[in-house]
């Protein structure tokens, strides 16, 4: 029992923190609930249902189902629905009759053949890529509403008046769902989708940082804030792993009309593209930190030799990210981007520089290292480390590059 | 109209290819299909309704909610939407007692206001990570179920006997389809992802090699099969994209019961491991493909100095890939694997001992290209691609003693 009991004080709290991070996920919990108190007590006062099976149901179950975290994924899946209604009852009352005309005895077999091909249909259109993408559950409300019109027993003028009534409850529902989300603090997608990419070039400056400077200063001086700086090192990960989020959330600010900074057709695939370039970067920088694990140690004065370029150019890329992110931010080319640029790329010859150095300092210390340990080895490692970021600085300037050319928002 | 037609055309192109690629989805669809016509008819037969609001749509519209692609998706929805719907009917008629008992003008008060907490919480709990995983779906239908109890007019006992006869329905639409998912040539969320982490173990060891052989051969000999290459070339890729499916195969294979060779409690987590690592290594492949690109040429004789047992390796590496992938198909240890690891492992020693003769060959060079090119630039470009290789070969290693201890299914 203390066990249980110890998981569920555990869970609450774990809640607790999602809430306090997050408040606005707080402020979508409430707007459901004043929503779903709003479309029962509509229908509690006026007794326009009967019972749970009457009409009321479907605006609360629309209500229930529609409602989602943005503007954008409930304008998507209200105009889905209400249009996947309309379409399929059309279609349902349409084949009602012609059933209904061909005699007692082939209704039933037309009625369930038509369920048959056409759930089947719309099963596979699920899985085409577009349409998954857009017009899922569409899809799925098509099925639901077709097969229940065949199943109804109706005659077909009752059908249309049944159809009529349950689609103005829907379009009740949707609109009782459109008008909360988007008056009471919206949440836009397109904002999400802005700010997450913002956070991500954020994060991304960050643990390049941060990478380079743990690998100098592994052995000397710790730095003060562990843990802190260690979650900044693993930021890159986020960065991996954010894709699926960003391409819901492309889908859904699609949807979306015109709100702050953003146009209607305000470009939202840009920000998959830039979204990938920065994943592609996330990579290298993963790679990077493996070959900050190995155990071979560089040698000292290799070290030092190339600490200085190393730094330079890693602060250099990150400024480089953190004037993108400013850019994104304001919206607006930032005059300062070109000159980080050119900064970053001075750097880059640097470092290339630094490396043209090492072949005459490698051809003097030979004699010096087979004194001390197993002598040649030790040329290995520390180009070992200093190249993955001469490579991963060269993505950096194509990034950069690809990124002013698409940052003309 | 002719540019719609032929939009059209190519959407119908596309269906029809997914429709070859992978006919277990068109054998959904048709499953689909069959279970609801034979709902629909099972209630068109025996009027057990009264119409579009009667108790037939609520089997019709289990059926159109809860089957899925795979088993352990429709057992994890069905289950969820039983249990909600039993929980948040239970809770919502003793609610419903409560606000009868109070007085007609409290009573839409406490209901209005029991419906907005209880929502409220609902849809927070939707965002803890743990929950979204698993119960998504039943907080919706808890949701739903309950603010139809509360929205209903009836009287305790009625209301009873309605739920009564929503649960059983759920019952019988739940039933059919876990029993068609499960019969018809059932899709298992467990042989998906055993699958899919199989065919990227594949895919991972045809891009390494790939991509090694590429760029050695790339002023050479032009490889004969060019597009089928260069897709073997990109198979990283869905390695890096393939977390979401992953984590979601996984999700629900644990719902499912044993099939095949995997038991009830089949560590599935270990396959998000096996994912993750792989993904790890892919990123190294990403990494080591940007430096293919580099406009800056290796000289020739580096190049062939290095050629072979950068060739050997990676063909190493593959191998203990490919032998991993055996293991996985076999879901037996392959004797082999450690033989395949310890050739690696020398083909490592191999290329550390070519690295460690390049500086007494670099001693030698200078005089002959300051002859020929800009010189002494000419020293970085080799080790810039070759190193990337050693990392990544590293942590093939670390990869490969991971792996061993995780496949011991």
């Amino acid at each position: 029992v203390e066990g249980f009991l110890l998981k569920i004080w555990r869970f609450l709290e774990k809640a607790w923190g999602i809430g306090v991070d997050e408040p606005r996920k707080l402020v979508h919990c409430l707007k459901v609930g004043l929503a779903l108190s709003a479309v029962s007590l509509f229908y509690y006062m006026r007794p326009l249902y009967d019972g749970v099976g009457g009409n009321a149901m479907w605006a609360v179950m629309t209500v229930v189902v529609v409602f989602e975290y943005t503007v954008g994924a409930t304008l998507s899946k209200s105009i889905n629905r209400t249009a996947a209604t309309f379409l399929a009852g059309s279609l349902g009352i349409g084949i009602h009759w012609v059933a209904s005309q061909s005699g007692e005895r082939f209704e039933p077999i037309i009625l369930g053949f038509s369920v048959f091909i056409l759930a089947a249909v719309a099963t596979f259109s699920r899985f085409v890529p577009s349409v998954k993408a857009r017009f899922d559950y569409g899809a799925s409300i098509f099925i639901l509403t077709f097969s229940l019109v065949s199943v109804s027993g109706y005659r077909v003028e009752k059908l249309v008046g049944l159809a009529h009534n349950r689609l103005s409850t829907i379009a009740i529902g949707t609109s009782l769902c459109i008008i909360i989300s988007m008056l009471f603090c919206p949440i836009w997608a397109g904002d999400e989708l802005h700010s997450l990419i913002t956070r991500n070039l954020e994060k991304l400056s960050d643990s390049l940082n941060g990478c380079v400077a743990e690998y100098f200063h592994q052995n000397g001086t710790v730095d003060s804030g562990g843990e802190d700086c260690s979650k900044k090192l693993r930021g890159y990960k986020c960065v991996l792993n954010s894709k699926a989020t960003e391409d819901s959330m492309a889908n859904f600010a699609i949807w979306e009309p015109a709100h702050g900074n953003f146009n209607f057709r305000h470009p939202w695939k840009q920000y998959l593209k830039l979204g990938a370039s920065m994943r592609y970067c996330a990579c290298c920088i993963e790679a990077l930190n493996g070959c900050l694990d190995t155990e071979v140690e560089a040698p000292e004065f290799l070290k030092e030799h190339l600490q200085d370029v190393c730094m330079i150019l890693s602060s250099c890329s990150s400024n480089v990210l953190k004037e993108l992110m400013i850019t994104m931010k304001t919206m607006r080319r930032s005059s300062k981007i070109d000159f980080f640029v050119g900064e970053m790329n001075s750097a880059v010859k640097d470092l290339q520089n630094g490396m043209k150095s090492l072949p005459t300092m490698l051809s003097v210390t030979p004699p010096d290292t087979v004194k001390g340990k197993p002598g040649t080895k030790t040329t290995i490692p520390p180009l070992m480390e200093v190249l993955p970021l001469a490579t991963l600085v060269s993505l950096l300037i194509e990034i950069a590059a690809r990124i002013e050319a698409i940052v003309n928002n």
